[in-house]
C-alpha cells in the first residue's frame, strides 16, 4: 500500500469540499416513493452522472419502463445510471452499486432540522440520505477523484450501477441486470455494495449475510364505506376488531412466531458461526440506550445478534384504512388492511414461506368466524443472502479497513434486506462484498438520519484503500 | 292549521330558490377541524348572519375565546351566531340550535363529485354538509321566510343559536350557554334541534334519546423513534404487538364488551320502551344492503334497534403512530396510540365509565407483562340524553310531521351523540326536541353525504308546520 498515506492525507485535506458535495446531494429530495418527487429523483441521477463524467466515466441513463401507481396511472421509472471507468484488459473489473433515492422525510415527522438540508452538529451530518445511501455513493466519487488528482493509478476497471428506486423495491433493476448479463454485466470480477451500516458506533465491520423479507396484507371489509360509530355501532361486525384479533395471533410477547412450520425451516447454528457472535464487539446496554427501550427482548449478546441476523422475526407495521391521525375520530373503518412482514433467513425460501403464511392466515380467519370479507396476500418478498466471509475478496475489504482504522473488522450479518445483492451474485457469478460506511446509530429510514463526519471521511479512505487492495488480487 | 296549505304551496313554488340557497351554503368549505379552513368557517357564519338579518333577526356574533392547537399555537374560535326574532311577551319562545361547520371532505377520499359543490342527481343533493347540518339550518330560513312572505304570523318568538365548532366538540359553546343562562337563554320555553336523521328512508321520526360517548387512548412506547424492522426486528418488544393484544381483549366477535361492571350499569328495558321498538318501521335487510354488510350483528329488528340506541357498544377506531398509508413500509412504530370509544346509555355515568375502563386497561396491561411504557387515558366524554316522548312539545312535532307526511312519526333514539342537547335542557330547564330532517341513508360524516330533495323541501314544511303548532301550546 505504498500509495495509501499520500491518498489518506489528500482525503483529509479535502474534507470541507467533500462535505459540500454531500450537501448538494442531500439537498435534492429524491424520494422515490412519492410520485410528486419523481422530477427530483431524476435530477439526482443527472447530478450523479455529472460527478461520474468528471472522473472520466462513460455514462448511460437507462429508463427501464413505467411504474404503475396505486390509482392505475403510470409514471416513467427514474433512469438507472450505468457507468464504465477504465477498460484495461489487463485489469480486473469491479462493479460498484449504490442508490440515489431516499426514504420520505418531513420536518413534522419529528426531525430536529430540515431533512433535505445537510446540518453539521457535534461531528454528525444530519439529513435524509446522508448515510442511506448518498454518503457512501458520494464517497466513491471522493475516493476515485482523490486517487486521480494525486496521480495514483486506479488498479481496477470500475463499472457503476446507481439506481434510484431502491426505496421502492428497486423496480425495473433486476430485469435490467439480467437482460445485460452478457453485455454490461459481463466480465465483472467482484461487486461491492456500500449500503449498510456498522454494527456499533466504533468498530468497522464487513457484512456477509442479509435477511430477506416477506411482506403480507390482510384485507378485511364489512361495509361500502366508513361508518359513524354512533349511528352504526352495535349493528355491524367491525373489521378493526377482526384485524386486531388476527394480528394478535401472529406472535407471542417474546416475539415467537405462531405460524406452523415456519421455525422448522431455519438452518441450525454452526460452531464456526457461533464463534463469530461470541467474538463480535457489541455492547447490549449501549444498543438499548440508543433505541431508548426499557428492556430488550434478548438476554445475551449472542441471542441478540442471532435475533437480528439469523433468526426470523415478524413485525406488525400498521393498519391501512384505520384512523391514524391525531385527535379523536369516531369512525368504524369499513375496510382495513393489516400489514406485517417476516424477515427470512437461511433456509426459508420465500415461496414456501408465502404458502405457509397465507394458508395459516386463511385458517385463522376461518376460526375467527366473522362474516366479513377477507383476503390475505403477499405484497412482495425478497430472499435472504449469505456469502463466504473467508473469500479473498472479503480479505481485500478487511485489509482496507485495517489500514484505515487499525483494527480487524468484525464479520457481521444484517437484519435488513438488500435484495439486489442476490441478483448481482447470480448475474455476475462472482463474489459480492458489503462494505459498510455508516455507523450503527445512523437511523436510516428514521427521523434525524445522519452520518458521522468521521465515518464519511474515513469511509472515503476505506473505499480508496479497498480499490488499491483489489489491484493486488 | 288554517295557514298550512297556503304555506306548503308557497314552499313548493320556491323549491329551486331553496336549492340555490343550500348550494351557496355547501360551497363554503366550513371545516372546523382544519385550522387552514377557519376563515371559511367564519365566512359561513357571516353568510348565515345575513340570512337571519333579512328575516328581521337581531344578530350577535360572539367569539368564545381561542382554540389551542396540537402544536401549541392558538387560533380564534369561530363566532357563535346568536339571534333574536320577535320579542312579543304574549308569545312563547322557541330556541333553534344548529351548526354551520362540517366534517372534512376531499374528492380523493372516495367522493363521486366535488364535496363542496352541491350536485343534484336522482332526487338527491350531494355535498358536504347537505344534511349535516346545512340543509336543516337553511330549512329554518326557508320556512320562516315563506311564512313572512305569505303574511302568516310566526306565532312564537324565535331565538337562534348557530355554532360553527360542532364537528370539533362544540368548543366554547357550553360555557357560553351557561354564562348566558340569565340573559339570552332566559325565557326559552322549548328548544328544537334538527341535527339528526330519520331512522330509515321513508318514514319520519322524532328523537327522544341519544347515546353518549367516552373516548379512550392507550399509549404504548418502546423506543425514541421508529425503527427499521430489518435492523431492529428481533431485539425489541414491539408496541404494535402490545396494542393489538390490548385492543383484542376489549370485545368479543359478537360485540360484547369485556370490561367488568360496565354492562351492569345499563338500565333494564321497560315494557313501554319495548313496544316502541316493536312498532318502529325498520327494514333490516334494507339497512344491511345500504351498509353493504355481509351480515348484521343482530338477528331481530328489536335487538338491532336496541344495539344502536340503548345498549353500549365499543368501537376500535385506529392506531396513531402505526403505518397507515398505502404500500409497504417496513417500520417498527416506536410509539402507538390505540384509540377506541364506548357509546354510553342510561344509566352509565361518564365518570364511572371512565374509572372502570381506565382501571380495566391498567389491569390488562399488567397481565400483558410487556416492559414497554404504557399510559391509558380518557380523551373526552359526553353524557347520554333521554327525554319524555309523551311531552306536549313532542306532540307539536309529531302533529307537524303528520300534517306534512300524512303518517304518525316513529319515536326513535339515536346511537350518536349531540352533547349540547343536554346543555340546552339544563340551562333552559325546559324540554328539548330533536326534529330530524334528513333520511337514514344520508351518510353524514362519510363520503358522498347527501340530502334528498324531498327531505329538504318537505322538511322545510315540517319546520313551518311545527312553528304553527307551537302557537297553539
Amino acid at each position: 500500500m505504498e500509495h495509501y498515506p499520500k491518498f489518506a492525507k489528500a482525503v483529509d485535506a479535502r474534507k470541507k469540499e467533500f462535505i459540500e458535495r454531500l450537501r448538494e446531494a442531500v439537498a435534492i429530495p429524491s424520494v422515490s416513493t412519492e410520485p410528486a418527487r419523481r422530477k427530483d429523483v431524476v435530477r439526482m441521477v443527472e447530478w450523479m452522472r455529472k460527478q461520474l463524467e468528471k472522473l472520466g466515466t462513460k455514462c448511460e441513463l437507462y429508463v427501464a419502463g413505467k411504474q404503475t401507481l396505486h390509482d392505475g396511472t403510470t409514471l416513467d421509472l427514474p433512469p438507472i445510471l450505468f457507468g464504465v471507468l477504465g477498460e484495461d484488459k489487463k485489469k480486473k473489473t469491479l462493479l460498484v452499486y449504490g442508490h440515489l433515492d431516499v426514504q420520505p422525510a418531513a420536518k413534522e415527522d419529528g426531525w430536529n432540522t430540515e431533512p433535505f438540508e445537510l446540518v453539521e452538529k457535534d461531528g454528525k451530518l444530519f439529513g435524509r440520505g446522508s448515510t442511506d445511501d448518498k454518503g457512501p455513493v458520494v464517497g466513491w466519487v471522493n475516493a476515485i477523484e482523490t486517487l486521480q488528482k494525486n496521480n495514483i493509478e486506479v488498479p481496477v476497471n470500475i463499472k457503476f450501477c446507481f439506481e434510484a428506486m431502491e426505496e421502492s423495491g428497486s423496480e425495473g433493476l433486476e430485469e435490467t441486470l439480467r437482460a445485460r448479463k452478457d453485455t454490461f454485466m459481463k466480465g465483472v470480477d467482484f461487486t461491492c455494495i456500500s449500503d449498510n451500516y456498522w454494527l456499533g458506533k466504533t468498530k468497522p465491520c464487513i457484512t456477509y449475510g442479509l435477511r430477506g423479507v416477506c411482506y403480507y396484507c390482510m384485507e378485511i371489509s364489512a361495509a361500502k364505506q366508513d361508518l359513524h360509530s354512533g349511528c352504526f355501532g352495535g349493528t355491524v361486525y367491525e373489521p378493526m376488531a377482526d384485524v386486531v384479533w388476527m394480528m394478535n395471533q401472529l406472535t407471542n410477547l417474546d416475539g415467537h412466531i405462531n405460524i406452523k412450520g415456519l421455525n422448522e425451516m431455519v438452518a441450525p447454528v454452526t460452531e464456526e458461526e457461533r464463534k463469530l457472535y461470541e467474538a463480535t464487539d457489541f455492547d447490549m446496554e449501549e444498543y438499548r440506550k440508543d433505541i431508548g427501550a426499557v428492556k430488550l427482548s434478548k438476554k445475551t449478546k449472542e441471542d441478540l445478534l442471532m435475533g437480528r441476523w439469523r433468526n426470523p422475526t415478524l413485525s406488525l407495521h400498521g393498519i391501512e384504512g384505520a384512523f391514524s391521525g391525531a385527535g379523536a375520530k369516531t369512525v368504524i373503518p369499513a375496510k382495513v388492511i393489516g400489514k406485517f412482514s417476516i424477515r427470512i433467513v437461511p433456509n426459508m425460501h420465500p415461496d414456501k414461506v408465502d404458502k405457509l403464511v397465507i394458508e395459516h392466515l386463511n385458517e385463522l380467519w376461518k376460526s375467527r368466524g366473522s362474516p366479513n370479507r377477507f383476503k390475505a396476500y403477499s405484497s412482495h418478498s425478497g430472499n435472504y443472502w449469505l456469502s463466504d466471509f473467508k473469500h479473498p475478496h472479503y480479505q481485500c475489504g478487511a485489509r482496507a479497513m485495517k489500514t484505515v482504522y487499525g483494527v480487524e473488522p468484525d464479520y457481521t450479518r444484517e437484519g435488513g434486506s438488500i435484495p439486489i445483492t442476490l441478483t448481482f451474485e447470480e448475474v455476475t457469478g462472482n463474489n459480492v462484498l458489503l462494505l459498510p460506511v455508516g455507523a450503527g446509530d445512523d437511523m436510516a429510514h428514521s427521523q434525524n438520519e445522519k452520518i458521522n463526519v468521521s465515518n464519511y471521511i474515513e469511509g472515503t479512505k476505506v473505499l480508496g484503500a479497498y480499490l488499491l487492495e483489489l489491484g493486488k488480487m
